[in-house]
C-alpha cells in the first residue's frame, strides 16, 4: 500500500502542473472574458496552448486504450487521476490537453466499438482536438435513470435507421465545433431488457435533427459545452453509422459511463480544492462585529469540514481508479457509484460553505461558487441520480455478505 | 390559543385566493412570457389585474400603519400572514396587490420617517402603485451582515449631502420604473457607532449615479426586481431629502429589517406549498426500474420531510407575526431571527428535495425548483447571513436565563 | 389565531409551575438519590406531593375525558399542552400530578372501552393514583412497527382467553406497583386485516406469566417505568377482562396511540427546555484555549440551532393538541406523526449538541444528557419509527392534493 | 500508488484473520456471558488465546518500536492497520494479540521516555501481557480538550513528587489487573505553557490514590477497560517515577494521543464493518406492511450511505498510518485530526442507521449498536472534541496556503 504516485506520473503531472501554473491560471480571466463574456469558443489563447500540449505529449491522458500510434501519452486511470485534478481547476483547462469530456468517453467507446471506417472518419479527428461531438441518451419525457425507459426510436427501414424522438442533456451537441452524436434509440422494442436498444452516429448536419435550445443548468449555460435539446424527426443515416451490433447499446453505455463518471469525479477533486483555498483566503480578508472572519469558530468549522470530506473523496476516487486499472469494470462498480455519491455530495456542501463565507458575492458570477454549484447540484441528478447509485451499492452490499450469519454471533441476550 | 385565523381575515384571504385561482394561475405562463422571456415587466395582464385588486381594496396590505385615507386595506403583521401564503405562490402575485418588496419595507419607513414633503412625492405614488423604489444598504468591498462595515460616504455640503461610493444587491433599482433609492451611507465617521449613518433619497435620474449592472443571483437574473450595482460618483441631493435625522440611518435600518424579513418568510412560505405540491403530482407520473416513483420510500420521505419542515416553519413564522402586532419589534428580535434561519433552511431543502425528485427537468428553467433555488439561497445571506442570526439567538438566549442556576439542580453525582 | 394561552390554562399551569418551582426542582436530586440510586420508587417525597398535588385537585389532567366526579381537573389537550411541558422538565413530576405514561393512555381507553365492573376493579384505583398499570404490544420476534405482525395468541376456550407469546417494551410492566397489563394479541387469525387482535386485561399475578427482564435503553433501566419482557405460557384470563369487542384491538391500539404520543412530545418539549438552558450556563462556566466556550460561534450556533429546532417543534405540538380538541383524532392524523417525526429528531438533535458543549461530562450520569439522549433516541422508534411516520405522512399528503394539476402552470417552456 | 497491502501484512493479517474466525467470533457470546454478564475479566478462554497468540508471534503488533528481542512482531502503522481492523469487530479481541488501549499507547511511552529502570518494573510485564495499565490526564474540573486547563498538581518535596488533585476518564485504571497509572500533572506553574506539566507513574496501591468509582458512558460500563474517577490525595512516589524530563509532560501528550487516536480510528473501522454486515441481514429478515425490509430504498440508502462514509473513512486511516510511517507525527498532524473528525462520525452515523434498521432491538443490549453508539458517541469527545480538531484542521489548512493569491485568478467581474 503507497499513497505517493508513482515517479512517472509525478513528472506527468509536475509538467502539466508547470502549464497551469505559467499558462492557464494566469489567463484565465482572458479566457473567461472571450469564452463567457464575448462568446469567443476557440480564441486563440486556446488554440495555442493546445498546440502546446499536443508538442509536449501531454494530450488524450484520459484514454487508457490510446494506440501507440496515436498522438499523446496513455494514461492508466490512476496515472490519470493525478493529471485530471489539475485540469479540473478551471474549466477549460481539460481542453487544453484534449482530456475534455464528452469527447474523452465518445473516443473511448469509438475505439472499444468502432469499425475502422467510423474510426477514420470520426476518431481521427478528435484525437487531434480537431472536431467534437455529443451523446445523446436522457430524454424529456422519461425518467432516464433508468434506460430502459428511453423511447426514441432507430428505426431500420434498408440500409438506413430513421431516428425519431426528443433528447436533451445531449452535453456539448450545442457547440458550434460539434460535428456529430451518438444518439442511443430502440432499435428493437419487442427484445428482451437490455437488447432493445443500438446507438448510432448522427452527423449534426443531418435533416431533420434540430438543435432547439442549450438548457441553463441552475440558469448557467454552458456555452462551450452546452447541455442541449434535440429534436430527431425522420432522421436518416446509413446503417454503417450504427456503432457496435443491434441492440448493444445498452452495453456500451455501461462501459461509457464508468470512465465518464470517474473523470468528471477527479476533476470535481481538483475544482473543490480551489474552492477550499478561496474560502481561506476570503476568510482572511473580511471582518464583521470587530473580528477578522477567520476567527470565527464556525467559519473555521465550515473550511475544516469542506478539508475533512475533499480528503476522503480524493482517496476514494483514487483507489476506484486504482482498481479500474487492476480489477475491472466490474469489480469496480460499487466504487464508482460510491464516488459518485460521495464526490457529488463533497463538492455540493464545499459550494454551500464556499457560498456562506463569501456572502453575497458568493452567489455572483463575480466568484466561481455559482458556476461550482450548478455543476455540483447537476452533478447529483447526472450519470445516475444519488438514489439510483444507492441503490446499486446496496444490490452489491447485499451479494457480498450472501450466506453469512454474523446476527447469530453478534445478537441475543447473555 | 387559537390556530384559526380571525373571521375577519379568513374572508380577505378568501378573496385573495379568489382572484389567485381564476385571475393569476391560470394566467402564470402568459405573464412568464410576457416577462421573463420578452422582458415586458408592465403587460397589460398585470396593469388589468392591479386595477381589480385596486377597486376590491384588496391592497396595500403589507402596511400594518397604512392610513385611514389611505388606499387599500390594513391588515396586521398576522392578517398578512394569511394573504402573503397566498401570494407566495407565483413570483409576480404580490405586484397585483401592491404588496411587493421593496416597495413596501421602503413605504414602511417612509410613513414613519418621512417628512410631508417626502411623503407627497415619494410615498403617495408608490400608495397607488405608479412607481417603484430600491434600498440600497449593501456595498461590495465590506461584509455588509455588520452594518458599521458600510463605507459610502455621504457628506454634507452646505443645502446638499454628497454621496460617494459603490453599492450591490440594490433591490429593484434596475427595473425601469425605480424613481428613487433610499441610500445608506456614513454622515459622520466620528460619531459614536450606530450614529454614524443616514439614510437619504436619491431620484435615480441623479447625475453621478451609474446603474453598472444588474447582478446574476446563481446565475437567475430577476428582471422585475433586479439586485442592481451601483456607483455613486459626486451624487448631490438637498439635505431636505434626508430620512429622519442625521445619525438615524441604523435605527431606521433596523426598524426596516424586522417586516421585511418577515414578508419575505410569509411568502417563501407560500411557495413551498407549491413545491411541495409539485413534488407529490411529479412522483406519481414517474417510474424507474418498474414502479412508480412515488413508491420509493425514500421519494416519500423526501416529501414527508418537506412537510415536516414546512408546517414548523410557517408557525412560527405565524407566531412571529402575531408576537410583532401584540409585543412589538422588539419583543419579536429572538423570533424574527429565528424564522430567518428556519424559514431560508427549509427553502432551501425543500428545493434540494425536488429538484432530487424532478430529475434532470429540476435544474431547468423549465421547473420552478431552479428559480426557487437561487431565491432560497441567497436568502441564507440577505438580511442577515445564518450565522449573524444565530449569534444574534444566542445573546438573546443568554439574556433570557441571566441569572438563573439550573446546573445545581440537573448536574452533579447522586 | 392568538398564541397566548387561554387565561384558565394560564391559572392552572401557574399553578403546577409553583409547585415544580418549588417543591419538584429544589428535591430533584433528593429523589434521584432515593429512586434510582436506591430503588426506593415510593419515596415519602413523591407520596406526600402526590397527596398535596391531588388535594389541589391538580390531579388527571392529561384525561380530556375526565368524569365530572372523577379526581381532578378536565383538561383539553391543548390545556394540558401547558402542564405537560412543565412536567416533563424532570422524570418523575408525571406522577406528582398523575399525569405519568403508561397509566395515562391506559386510563384513556378503560374510560372508552372499558365495562363498569373493568372500570371499577381497574380505572377507579388508576385515577386516585393508587396503582400502576402496563401495555403490551410490541414483540421482539416481529416487526411490531407494522401491527398487523403481532403473533400473540389469545385463543378463546370457554369463558376464558388463553394467552401464548412473547412482549417486549411493555413499558411499567416491571414496576413493582404494576397490578396489571392490558395485552394485544391475536383472537382471530382468519379475519380481515383490522379485525384479527383483540386487548385483554392481564392482571400481574396472573399463573403462567412471567417478567424475563427489564430492558435497558442504550443501557439505562428507568426503574419506575421499566421497559418489560414478558412471556405468557398459557396465562388464562375470564372472557370479561375482554376490553372492548372481539377483534377490536387494532381500533383500541389507534385510539390510544393518538394522545400517548402527543404526551411523549409535550413533556419532550419541556425537557429540551431544560437541556438548552443548562447548555448557556455551562458554555459560561467553562473556557479552552484562552476563551470562554460561550464565545465560540460554533458553540453559540448548537445552542441557537437547538432553539431554531425547539420553537418550531413546541409550536407545533400545540397546533397539534388544538386540533385534537377541535377536529378529532383523524383531522390530526398528519399532524400527530408531524410531530413525532419532528420532536423526535429535536430531542435527539438537542441531546447532541448538549453532549458537545458538556464534553465529557456529558456521556456520563453525571448530566442529563445521557438519560435524555436513551429516551430520545429510542422515541425515534417507539410509538412507530421515523420510517413508518414519514409514509403516513405521505400518504396523507397525496390524498390531500388529490385532483390539483399545479405541474401544468408550474412546468414547460416558455 | 498502491492499495494493495504488501504480501508479508497481508500474511500476517490472514494468521489473525485465522484465529478471529476460528477461536474468537465463535466464543464471543462464551465471553460476553463470563465478562460482561459474570465480570470475569479473565476466563480461561482469553488467557489460552493469548498464549496462542504470543505463541504464534501475533503479540504487541501494535508497537511500531518494538525491540527485536520483545516478544512478537514489530508492525508499521500502515501494517498494523490491517491487523487492527480485524481486532476491532469484537472489543476483546484486541487484548488476545496484547494490541489493546490503553496499554500499548503508555508501552509507547514507556518505550520512548522510560528509564531503564522504568522499563523493566513497569514494560517488560506489559510486553509479555501480565499487568494493565492506565493514563489519568483528563479532570472533571476543567475543560481538558485544552491540556493547560489540568490543574493537578504534583509537587517536588525532596526525593518525592506529592500529587493532589481529581482525575477522571482514567481509562483502564478500575480493572483488578491495572498496576500503575501514568498521571499528568502541573509541577511548575510558573513554567511558560507547554512546559509546566510532567507525568508520573504511580503504582496503584499508592496510599492517598481512591479509585472513586467507574463512570458509564451513556450508561454503560465498560468493565474491562473502564472509565475511572479517580482522587488523589497528597499521593507520593520517588522523582524516579517522573516520566521523561520535569516540564516534559505536553510533549509526551503530544506523542501519545497520535497513534493512540489512530489505533483506535483503525478499530472502529473493523466495528463498523460488522455492523453493516448486521444490517444487510437484519434488513432480509424483517418484513412490514407486506414487504421485506431490504426493499424499502430508505432502507437501503441507510445501509448505502453507512458505506459510502466507511470506505472513506478506512482510506483516510490507512492514508494517515502511512504518512506517520513514511513523514513522521508532524506531517501527519492534520490527517490525525481529519480521521479523529471522520471515523466518530462516521462511527456515530452507522450506528444511528443500525438502530433504526433494528428497530426496538436496536437499543437494547441484544444488538451490539447500543454499545457502539456508547463508544461512538464518546468518541467525538475523547482524545479531542470534533470542535477542537476542527480548528487545527483549520489552523493548518491557513498554514498551507501562506502566501497564495488565488482570489485574483478565481474573482472579479469579466
Amino acid at each position: 500500500m503507497d499513497f505517493d504516485h508513482a515517479p512517472r506520473t509525478q513528472a506527468i503531472a509536475a509538467q502539466v502542473e508547470d502549464i497551469f501554473q505559467n499558462d492557464i491560471l494566469p489567463r484565465n480571466r482572458e479566457y473567461m472574458v472571450a469564452a463567457e463574456r464575448d462568446h469567443d469558443l476557440t480564441p486563440a489563447l486556446l488554440t495555442d496552448l493546445k498546440k502546446k500540449a499536443f508538442g509536449l505529449g501531454l494530450w488524450n491522458m484520459a484514454l487508457p486504450q490510446l494506440g501507440d500510434d496515436d498522438p499523446g501519452t496513455r494514461l492508466s486511470n490512476l496515472e490519470f487521476a493525478a493529471v485530471a485534478e489539475i485540469l479540473g481547476r478551471v474549466g477549460w483547462a481539460s481542453e487544453v490537453f484534449n482530456c475534455h469530456a464528452p469527447d474523452t468517453p465518445n473516443m473511448e467507446i469509438l475505439q472499444m466499438f468502432g469499425t475502422e471506417a467510423q474510426k477514420a472518419e470520426w476518431l481521427a479527428p478528435m484525437l487531434v482536438g480537431g472536431i467534437r461531438s455529443s451523446f445523446a441518451m436522457t430524454e424529456p419525457d422519461v425518467a432516464s435513470s433508468d434506460a430502459n425507459n428511453i423511447a426514441t426510436r432507430i428505426e431500420r427501414r434498408g440500409d438506413s435507421y430513421v431516428i425519431n424522438g426528443r433528447k436533451w442533456f445531449a452535453t456539448g451537441a450545442g457547440n458550434p465545433n460539434c460535428r456529430f452524436l451518438i444518439v442511443v434509440g430502440v432499435t428493437n422494442p419487442d427484445a428482451p431488457r437490455g437488447r432493445q436498444q443500438s446507438m448510432v452516429i448522427v452527423p449534426t448536419d443531418t435533416p431533420g435533427l434540430t438543435i432547439v435550445r442549450n438548457l441553463s443548468v441552475l440558469h448557467h449555460v454552458d456555452h462551450r459545452t452546452p447541455h442541449t435539446e434535440l429534436l430527431f424527426e425522420d432522421v436518416e443515416v446509413p446503417v454503417s453509422n450504427r456503432l457496435g451490433e443491434e441492440g448493444g447499446g445498452f452495453l456500451i453505455g455501461q462501459a461509457r459511463l464508468g470512465p465518464a463518471r470517474v473523470h468528471h469525479c477527479m476533476r470535481a477533486i481538483g475544482r473543490c480544492e480551489v474552492l477550499i483555498r478561496l474560502m481561506v483566503e476570503r476568510a482572511s480578508r473580511r471582518s464583521t462585529f470587530g473580528k477578522a472572519i477567520r476567527e470565527y469558530s464556525s467559519v473555521q468549522a465550515a473550511i475544516s469540514e469542506s478539508r475533512v470530506a475533499l480528503e476522503q473523496a480524493r482517496l476514494l476516487v483514487q483507489r476506484t481508479a486504482w482498481r479500474l486499472d487492476n480489477e475491472g469494470n466490474k469489480a469496480a462498480r460499487k466504487d464508482v457509484s460510491l464516488i459518485k455519491v460521495a464526490v457529488a455530495r463533497a463538492y455540493h456542501d464545499i459550494c454551500n460553505h464556499g457560498i456562506q463565507i463569501f456572502g453575497a458575492m458568493g452567489v455572483t458570477e463575480d466568484a466561481p461558487f455559482a458556476e461550482a454549484l450548478a455543476t455540483a447540484r447537476a452533478f447529483r441528478i447526472y450519470d445516475g441520480p444519488d438514489e439510483v447509485h444507492l441503490q446499486t451499492i446496496f444490490r452489491l452490499e447485499e451479494k457480498q455478505g450472501e450466506g453469512q450469519d454474523l446476527l447469530s454471533a453478534y445478537t441475543g441476550r447473555y
